[in-house]
């Protein structure tokens, strides 16, 4: 593989198109790709800009069949919940059917991301907790969407890391370095297309919250759309 | 103000181009820009597809004045801090200096969305505050990569919502909503560009945690970008 284009999708395309996508094929993903990725994902703010990220890139079939078996288990009991809460909801059933397809073939995903967070978590203020993952979630949407506009499959999970403790001695990491999530990368077997969502009306407060304001004049909001 | 035209400057101009912006105009944003960004922000994923996010938009003065006095309350002590540390650092005395404006300016800020989630935070297992956060801050990273195509300033923030028991209060949010970071919204005063980020090679490790595989062979790297 040569020179990798720019990624040149339409910002709103690219955002409009994102889902996760869970069952990949076996074909490899260059490294070259998974680096531009991550270099896109860097772009993304950090908490005073502290740029405190750390990515691992599993390839190692041992490494990735350690982390199989943590999804395996933390999905033995998640799953059977919730298909149990969504068993008359098909289209949340389509959802656990490919959840389920992800956690049979976990280890012949191609590439796995772990995001991680260097440094230690202050216990105060309050807001604390928020700033901290605020520092590496926006790196994972960028990475996310950079994904999508190269046509690669890819979604966010934190499941094979239940366990900290477990997930650090997997991947080696010290007691300063969380894992956050994995973001399993390669090559669709489905395809990208438009998601849907609540309507925006429906989670707008104005001022404060509660107030609906925009729900009461849909016209207003059609026209200036 | 008409129709929105779609954001369709390219995904990674868009990444690589985004910065905070905090010295913002007092011009007006017309509400259906803001609302094209929420709805963008909307299309990012949520865990368990839960999609638990609220956003409020604030533009009263007199709420806009409370979380400015709660900013400014947790700016006192962080920017003094932040000062003495930075003393010898003149690129990041710069980003003081800015966040020292926004602080003494903040009434005057058009748009304020505040980014909350609503539902329990799980106490069990210990990933779940990841995940938790996971559900909000890749969509205020879609809001922010939004404002920047459409040439908006933006910035995330958390500092006005240090103490979450007075944003509960200023916000009229029940106890199962938190307000997790604030974006501010306006015309910027500056521009945006590019950004200084540490090289890729010293983020990624590759299987384990610390093996920097990527770091010995900039060639190799250079020719597969």
């Amino acid at each position: 593989m040569g020179e990798i284009d720019e990624l040149t999708m339409p910002l709103e395309e690219a955002m409009r198109t994102q889902r996760a996508i869970r069952r990949l094929k076996t074909d490899p993903v260059d490294d070259a790709l998974v680096r531009r990725l991550i270099e896109l994902a860097l772009k993304a703010p950090t908490g005073s800009n502290a740029q405190n990220w750390e990515f691992i890139v599993v390839r190692d079939p041992e490494v990735k069949a350690k982390l199989a078996r943590q999804n395996r288990r933390a999905w033995g009991i998640y799953g059977r919940l919730g298909r149990r809460i969504a068993r008359n909801d098909p289209k949340m059933q389509k959802v656990i059917d490919a959840v389920q397809w992800q956690a049979d073939h976990f280890e012949e995903i191609p590439v796995l991301v772990v995001a991680c967070l260097k440094g230690a978590r202050l216990p105060f203020p309050p807001i604390a907790a928020s700033s901290y993952f605020g520092s590496i979630y926006p790196s994972i949407q960028n990475l996310l969407l950079a994904a999508r506009a190269a046509g690669l499959g890819a979604a966010l999970i934190t499941l094979p890391l239940w366990s900290t403790f477990a997930a650090r001695r997997i991947l080696g990491c010290p007691f300063n370095v969380l894992p956050c999530a994995v973001i399993p990368l390669g090559w669709p077997q489905g395809r990208y297309g438009p998601t849907t969502r609540k309507p925006v009306e429906e989670v707008v407060s104005v001022n404060r919250y509660g107030n609906r304001a925009w729900r009461g004049n849909p016209a207003a909001a059609t026209q200036q759309r």
